[in-house]
């Protein structure tokens, strides 16, 4: 038969609060539209409720620039309580030009601000990344699997990446737990006995993209089942995502 | 309600050849596996079915390589010839370091080997990226409109390309037809009354990864329908997802 996959959106989570107990609000809600997590599927969870649930929110009003923040944020022509914030989460700045800052963040993600996001926090608050997202994920799923018993999934911890190349964004995976991020090919042949060229495939991060499908920025749905992709099994760590500078041609 | 999307594989094709009319191919797969196009899909189909069906296969022991592919064969441990095509179907060489050359292709896409494939044709023979694949997607679109009076769809082809940064290959779209390609945000505010940061996803990158996960690369699943986004219907390319040159900080 042919393959199938289904992304369901979870709707009708109420704003998420420091301390917030993420796994049991998602089954709520996911139960609270008449349908459940089952074994084998895939949690694309959104940083931002993840963020928020662990605290990781910063009241600009309380942030004392650096000299280094206020000539960038002369320069740049930005807030520089934002720029101290976005130099303090960032290992490296990769580029920086007119009004763009791309970062290395501490994990070694390569994004705008380092990940520091002003929407959907409110009040001149701003979020962060997760300190862990691993961790992050890792949590969410123990404490489903444990109220699931029996049941297996994986949890993915989303986030929207701009990229080089290529306009518009695109959600990638920034935490992982309970799967292989990628899928190898390695060795693999094609039907004509060839060896395939690409050889990785990167489906945690297609995983995030296929859940943003369904979670309209604007509507609330920051939580998307992925079901019948038949993933492999294992620890997972979104590392692995994270090309070596040594392998990189860009940073 | 929550909002739904379904991923579903088309397999059973046979394979294609120069000439194929791959809009009637997807059709006879599609109905094959007892199912239909409706109105509102989304057809993702793989540019390697896209270039036999258009005939853009090389056969290299007719390729006369260039001195300059000839010394960059020499330099790179690689086939001559194979490295001549590269160069024709280039615009530019972006980067090239060890056994890797990324090109900036005559379309403007920025992939490894400008998107010049050994993989699944067989016997020496190479496959090229479509002429142009916005009007391949519009072939296709329109001969299944046609088919299916009444019924709007929208088509992208699709390729598997690595990115700056991150690790593994992800599909994205190469050619559009019946939607934009990308959604924006501009001027919306969230429910907090921040403007968005985020102000435009590539929903047709999003798509193109979204029909990889049924798209097992050794399996015969060359084309997959997206069933429930809500897209906006609109004649479209993938010209809107090339960053130009001058906003990119990364070519």
């Amino acid at each position: 038969m042919a393959p199938q996959v289904q992304i369901i959106g979870v709707a009708g989570m109420r704003d998420v609060r420091p301390g917030d107990d993420l796994a049991a609000l998602i089954l709520e809600a996911v139960r609270g539209q008449g349908a459940d997590i089952e074994d084998g599927d895939v949690l694309v969870v959104t940083q931002k409720i993840v963020s928020k649930a662990e605290d990781r929110l910063v009241d600009l009003r309380q942030v004392e620039p650096s000299t280094r923040a206020q000539e960038m944020a002369a320069r740049m022509g930005k807030d520089a309580r934002l720029l101290e914030v976005i130099l303090r989460e960032s290992r490296r700045i990769v580029r920086q030009e007119g009004g763009v800052i791309i970062c290395e963040t501490k994990h070694g993600f390569v994004c705008a601000n380092a990940g520091v996001d002003t929407s959907n926090v409110g009040g001149g608050v701003v979020s962060l990344l997760p300190e862990n997202p691993d961790e992050s994920a890792e949590r969410i799923r123990a404490a489903i699997q444990q109220e699931k018993a029996g049941a297996s999934v994986a949890v993915i911890i989303s986030d929207t990446f701009g990229r080089p190349w290529r306009e518009g964004h695109t959600n990638v995976a920034i935490g992982v737990a309970g799967m292989r991020p990628v899928k190898d090919y390695v060795g693999e042949t094609d039907p004509h006995g060839y060896v395939l060229r690409v050889s990785t495939m990167a489906v945690a991060d297609e995983l995030a993209a296929a859940a943003e499908l369904v979670m309209e920025k604007l509507s609330r749905v920051p939580v998307a089942i992925v079901r019948g992709f038949d993933y492999q099994r294992a620890e997972g760590s979104a590392r692995e995502l994270i090309r070596p500078r040594e392998r990189d041609l860009f940073r």
